[in-house]
């Protein structure tokens, strides 16, 4: 593939910044990437394992000259950091950002931007429970969904651009009202999130009465919420401030049906409970049908004798 | 490895059973292994794909003659399944089961034990969201615990024979009282799964209002949520009613913790939720170290640039 962007500035060098850049390498989709990380340590990480074509002291430094800007810290301080940077920024570059919360992030940049700076914000749909910069890999955005949300009056060939770099790195790109984007993610991100937090504390409660059973025997549904519940405290934190209406009423919904499969239990309702289970069984397929996740009845623990 | 029992009989013939039948042709464990299930078309199936030595068309003459019978049907339908099969066991047998729940399956099955048949109930803690004969693969034991809760006076060597087979097919074997598995389980397996299916269920609703975007656009957290929802609904509607009293202990006390981190969004309280978030991070690493999951970055999708 061809170069889209000549310069590349990655704010912030965690999961996503650390997946662009093997990606954007690997596929040779920007001239020089240059990094940039608040913490001095995870500077010299970047420096020690390649990570970015120059790394740099000073986030001013990191922007100057670049033709697109990512914005790859907490939402909770993209508007600082987009008010220090402002005055830097190229004319006729290109910011984006790849927040889980879009409306936030919005309001908080906006005001600062520059005439002539292109803001195309964006949400790779992909993730792992690991942050920082060693926990990237160029395939993360693979068959993924990129969501961007460009505000009314958005320059088109701006946000054409960016999309030819996401769809470079593997991802399938969509755009989305921001405000819609949030109520979505709410459903199938942000509220899960909260739920697998909430019960891997419940038995982190329990662990102490009964030592480290609940560890040693943890079953696969439990596995998986304690993968999910490892993600990025801050970043996390950041996602339910910053999306607080939408997470409010998702939650408010799940109690009263978690209320009802809970009253089904106590009275012996084995149709109702069979019923509902028979239900969710088919959203999963429908996921498989779009391609989010495979199907493969092993994840890959070694083939079965058959298919 | 030499063969442990002359003859098995698998009663029922979903995940857990075609994975059993698989490990031990695998490993030699089993001289002739005999299977039946109820429904006509999996005894079709299993004949097809080459499940078990032989099928029966009844359960009667699967477990006749057999050294070790292993229930592999759903605990609400272990009672009466040993009802039927308790005249045709061979004295001097073991009687096993692979059920979620322990309790409820020893008061359902103790009543019908024959004189001089070893009862051993088990529970391997290992699964995937699929099931039916053609779920299961060889692999799915290895490095997976096996919990035995023999009641009080069980033949030790029946005990220790069992053991045998559970590791020879790749399994860790711990033995346990029957109450203190069903309390374990409620927080680690059963609980989970009933949020995972609640979640997907309000998911399901709100499809209906944003088409097909919150499958499409599912994010890990949800993808993880629909996997384990996707289980079999006899099974966990069973699973349900027979660890009643634990599953709804843990769910109190869940949602308690739930509306806590509740109140922290709406009233804005960033510290709770941030120190929430750590601890939890804790429990996960707890797992890795007790062997029970992976620290794979990339979930097993291609290799990253480095480790």
């Amino acid at each position: 593939m061809s170069v889209i962007y000549d310069r590349v500035a990655l704010i912030g060098l965690g999961l996503i910044a650390s997946s662009m850049f093997w990606a954007m390498r690997r596929d040779g989709l920007a001239g020089h990437v240059t990094g940039y990380a608040r913490s001095s340590e995870t500077r010299e990480t970047a420096r020690e394992i390649g990570l970015c074509d120059s790394v740099h002291d000073d986030m001013l430094d990191a922007v100057k000259d670049a033709d697109l800007i990512v914005l790859c810290v907490p939402v909770g301080v993209m508007g600082d950091v987009m008010a220090q940077i402002a005055g830097a920024l190229k004319p006729g570059a290109t910011l984006t950002d790849v927040g889980s919360v879009k409306r936030g992030v919005i309001d908080a940049v906006m005001p600062y931007l520059p005439n002539g700076v292109h803001f195309v914000p964006g949400h790779p749909v992909a993730g792992t429970e690991h942050s920082g910069p060693r926990s990237g890999f160029a395939e993360l955005f693979e068959n993924r969904w990129h969501l961007l949300t460009p505000p009314e009056g958005t320059d088109a060939r701006a946000t054409a651009r960016l999309r030819d770099l996401w769809e470079g790195m593997g991802a399938n790109v969509a755009e989305m009202d921001p405000d819609h984007h949030d109520r979505v993610l709410a459903v199938t991100s942000h509220v899960p999130h909260l739920i697998a937090y909430t019960m891997t504390g419940v038995a982190d409660d329990l662990r102490r009465v009964t030592d480290s059973e609940v560890v040693k025997y943890s079953a696969a549904g439990f596995r998986d919420f304690t993968r999910i519940a490892a993600s990025d405290p801050t970043m996390w934190r950041d996602v339910f401030l910053g999306n607080k209406d939408a997470t409010l009423e998702i939650l408010g919904r799940f109690t009263e049906e978690l209320f009802a499969l809970q009253r089904a239990i106590r009275r012996g309702d084995g149709d109702h409970l069979h019923a509902y289970f028979t239900r969710t069984r088919a959203i999963r397929r429908g996921i498989i049908e779009a391609g989010q996740d495979t199907d493969a009845p092993n994840f890959g623990r070694g083939g079965g004798p058959r298919k």
